[in-house]
């Protein structure tokens, strides 16, 4: 048990017969993300996320990588984190950047709060898929079993230990055929999920991560899609269904999108040519 | 078929077997809104929404009785649909105020847009738990009997007729205990679908709705409770889970929060006391 769950007092009901319990539920907090460039002096706020907390640093690299700010490790110099909730209750987090990045590529502050349901919202480029295309995955080497299509969101939810206990958390997972599952993280937001994962594989070195794959317990909307295309992943795989946009997005940036993995049946949205028949 | 779901051409694999199909996809497309208060001459834009195509008038309207600017029907004087997407590939919706009512009340103004996991991203207040509890419920005389929360997500389920078939959208609806169902909306965000469900109530006459039960397909962050109490409506029933902030939020407002509930079992977050024993 970390600060990820809680306990709430219940009365559970079941077929009819009542009682007082407990029940684990996981936490939504709100966090601030500030960025700092110190070459020009520009702080930027990305806005405020709620999210659970936990692998903050992750969150903030992930972000930054879907942003388009970042691209290694060595772009952030920093990152501090503020457990002092400030005035209006939130806890907050500083990214200082290396002297050589700009933050001109972020367009839009992020003066305003975001939910726990998505992760760059009021980032979203709707003109996206233009942009998408520039960051378009080059024909990769990376060929899927599918035998491994259909067995990697299970060895993604055998990995939600502490946290399928709340039912409340979504999972994201970066997974390499050799060494398996590389990096996970749980969120209460399914895009901070996959920032965490990115932020982390980032942290390791591990971006672009041209022969690995992403898979996801939730459904994909356009900007899970972004989010991996700017990873410089070419596969995604998801539990849940896909979006018509997300579909549009994975194939103008050559992303290979499987969705509905679920006992054994998948769907091949986009990009088949990485799927070994 | 409407421009709700889309046809995509999939490969379907099936226990080891492989074809060439078609699969149903849930519609994911931008909406911008702008809100145009005539007494003051004042336009905001409220943001970008990732939304399902239809309802948006009804998008519309739960957005501003969610954010505190209207209260009932006769504060919106018209909304139009503008949909030929301009230069950034979205459609638009403007919103005309009556002249009695302000914009004041609107923080920030949304520029930025947000995705289709969320609603009023970049508008959520943080230290909201205190605004809410401005808007706590008072306490109400309805009282729900054990058989109908453990009944009503399966009537949400069974109205989610079309859209079902793309596994994709998440689905909200207001229930009278008396007359059934009174509104459903589906969406690929669930912020979306509740805001779609508000409006459409509030198009009705149908709020405050003090009897009533809102029902959601997904899981409770922070966001779907506020909605929740700003229209109003005095319990809440979830298929998902709730998080910490979710149940915080409704003890506060004194809403009776009602999660997880599948299969004749549920949980009794906060308010047991509309709950008939």
């Amino acid at each position: 048990m970390t600060n990820r769950a809680t306990i709430a007092s219940i009365l559970r009901f079941d077929d009819g017969a009542v009682r007082i319990d407990h029940d684990l539920v996981a936490v939504e907090a709100p966090l601030a993300i500030e960025v700092h460039a110190p070459a020009s002096g520009v702080v930027r706020s990305l806005g405020v996320f709620m999210r659970t907390p936990g692998d903050d640093e992750d969150l903030v690299r992930g972000l930054l990588n879907s942003e388009g700010i970042i691209r290694h490790r060595e772009d952030v110099r920093s990152i501090s984190l503020d457990r002092t909730a400030d005035h209006s209750g939130h806890e907050i987090a500083r990214a200082e950047l290396a002297p050589h990045v700009s933050l001109e590529a972020l367009q839009i502050d992020r003066a305003s709060p975001a939910t726990s349901a998505c992760g760059l919202c009021g980032r979203l480029i709707v003109d996206g898929l233009d942009h998408l295309a520039h960051h378009a995955l080059p024909a990769s080497s990376a060929v899927l079993p599918l035998a491994a299509v259909a067995a990697l969101p299970r060895a993604l939810k055998n990995r939600q230990t502490v946290f399928a206990e709340t039912g409340g958390l979504h999972a994201a997972g970066l997974f390499d055929l050799v060494s398996g599952c590389l990096q996970i993280r749980e969120d209460v937001g399914r895009h901070n999920a996959l920032d965490k994962v990115v932020g982390a594989a980032l942290a390791a070195g591990d971006l672009p991560a041209r022969d690995r794959v992403i898979v996801v317990s939730g459904r994909v909307a356009f900007e899970i899609v972004q989010k991996t295309v700017m990873a410089g992943v070419p596969i995604l795989i998801a539990v849940g269904a896909p979006s018509s946009l997300a579909v549009d997005a994975a194939r103008r940036a050559g992303l290979t999108l499987a969705g509905f993995v679920r006992d054994g049946r998948f769907n091949i949205y986009t990009g088949q040519e990485r799927i070994e028949r």
